[in-house]
């Protein structure tokens, strides 16, 4: 998708033109470092994409993409802190290549940069931006929090775990697209429409993701995979597989989270298996198809030209296949 | 002085009524207990008293006295993460009682709820409340983070002291007052001045604070006093009696410095005794005065009434003598 990749390689030249490294280099390096460890820079993309389906010049939505990138990333550092995480895109972690106060303090920085950013647009649409963006941040929040807690929960309900990938995934990149509806000056419906497609992707999108890290392709997913099975992480098709399962493969499926053997491959296979036999597998197949289809629904009530809404359906349609 | 108790007993009311307790409590419970750990309020108390002298109503600057305290406690319980510390007002700190990951996590809410408070403010004048309230908090940012690298660091001369504790303590002082005047809608000029005003002070303040901790009264200071010698932190008067100390009183402040014996008493003593022979002291007695009068020089450029310039000087100088 060539118009995808003018949005990324713009955003990535305008992200290279706001890197300074200023004092204190301990506070400042790390944010230059984690910015650019790469990524797909999805959301920022979302947010060009949005105002220039709307008509406006994307261009002019390049501080809020930032904005988004920065946020984004922001939360990454700290995340990555609260798991204990060594590694990020095949990279140190912030936290580990230098040590968990840099993580902190350059975490809470890039938080408050992101604000910075907003500041570039007219009052009163700054103010429109500014509340979204609180609204969300605030919601990722709750989000990890949820995420949290639910490690030491063994009674998280579907709905509940829906929510959390709501907050924690979902309502950044509804906010993304949204901000574009918002710097293109359209109307609060369209705003809203944009950003429940933007929502209702990205909780296929985390879904998927669920999916791809226990039978993704090694080649194409770009994590370790089995690795949430690895760390007895409590996914969809996990949850999905205690509410479908037998008493039997319940008990074997909770045992085999109670345990982190060495050598993992064996429990990797028997669990996916297990995710495959209770019917999980296929349930959570149709749990993305339906969140997808309900993204692309929604896209009807857009007042834009076809062509523009097939432009989104492509961009879905390749995201799940992770093309983009 | 009556006006500061009523300025502080309304605020403690507003922050009452916006206290609620919501779910995920792991996230919003902490903020709720840090936030009613009590301490004096200087600094929303400072912006109420700065858009009352300026002739608007200080209820008017509820939220953005709220942004401010909201803000100062996020830093603080960030700080305390970093530092290791136990206790704050003699409470137990968010990651003692809780831990770490909920410390990082419930900061973060608070950084981003402090901007939310903001957005009560019309178009143009969030703007400015905003832009202000962002470069101050990064600046709060870059002073802890000058605060932590000077640890680590023997050379750190007198100049680069007073930059780091003007950006961890000062500019957070001068916004707060800064904010008054910007909702009382005063000219630039004006709104520079108080800002001034209140970054002298707040460096006053913060001088002394570090005087306090060695010689001050226990029973007013409310920390324990030689807590900084005890930790060999390299306050502004350790930095000058280096600097004024011959060979052998270097010699020995910079051995005592190396060691933590477990009865500090001693060293505490001989520490202080080196304080006063080295002249440390009395320079930083005069330090103090230096930049309170530096504060009470600059109201004069104010165009508000003698009686107010009067109030603020009475305020600066009972804040001085801890008094309020």
């Amino acid at each position: 998708m060539p118009k995808i990749d003018l949005y990324r390689s713009n955003f990535i030249a305008y992200l290279e033109s706001k890197d300074q490294i200023k004092e204190p280099l301990n506070l400042y390096g790390p944010i230059s470092y984690i910015l650019h460890l790469g990524g797909k820079r999805l959301r920022p993309v979302l947010t060009l994409m949005a105002t220039d389906i709307f008509g406006a010049d994307y261009k002019k939505a390049m501080d809020a993409a930032l904005a988004i990138e920065v946020f984004h990333n922001f939360s990454l550092v700290h995340d990555d802190i609260m798991d204990g995480a060594p590694l990020r895109r095949g990279k140190q972690t912030v936290h580990e290549k230098w040590d968990v106060n840099t993580g902190i303090l350059s975490g809470d920085a890039m938080l408050i940069y992101s604000y910075q950013l907003l500041e570039s647009y007219p009052d009163a649409m700054f103010k429109k931006l500014m509340h979204l963006f609180s609204k969300t941040a605030l919601e990722v929040c709750e989000g990890q929090q949820y995420d949290v807690d639910f490690e030491n929960r063994d009674d998280v309900s579907i709905p509940e775990y829906l929510l959390m990938i709501q907050y924690k995934t979902a309502v950044l990149v509804g906010a993304a697209m949204k901000m574009g509806a918002i710097i293109a000056e359209q109307p609060k419906p369209v705003q809203d429409v944009i950003y429940d497609f933007g929502l209702y992707l990205g909780i296929a999108f985390q879904l998927q993701d669920d999916y791809l890290d226990a039978f993704g392709n090694p080649k194409n997913f770009g994590k370790q995979v089995g690795g949430d099975i690895m760390v007895n992480k409590k996914t969809f098709m996990y949850l999905k597989a205690l509410e479908l399962g037998n008493a039997t493969q319940i008990r074997e499926l909770e045992h085999l989270f109670s345990i982190k053997p060495r050598e993992a491959a064996d429990k990797i296979s028997t669990v996916k298996a297990l995710y495959i036999e209770t019917g999980a597998v296929a349930h959570t197949l149709k749990e993305i198809e339906f969140y997808t289809q309900k993204a692309f629904a929604i896209l009807e009530q857009l007042p834009i030209d076809q062509s523009k809404k097939e432009l989104l359906r492509q961009f879905g349609t390749s995201l799940m296949k992770r093309e983009v």
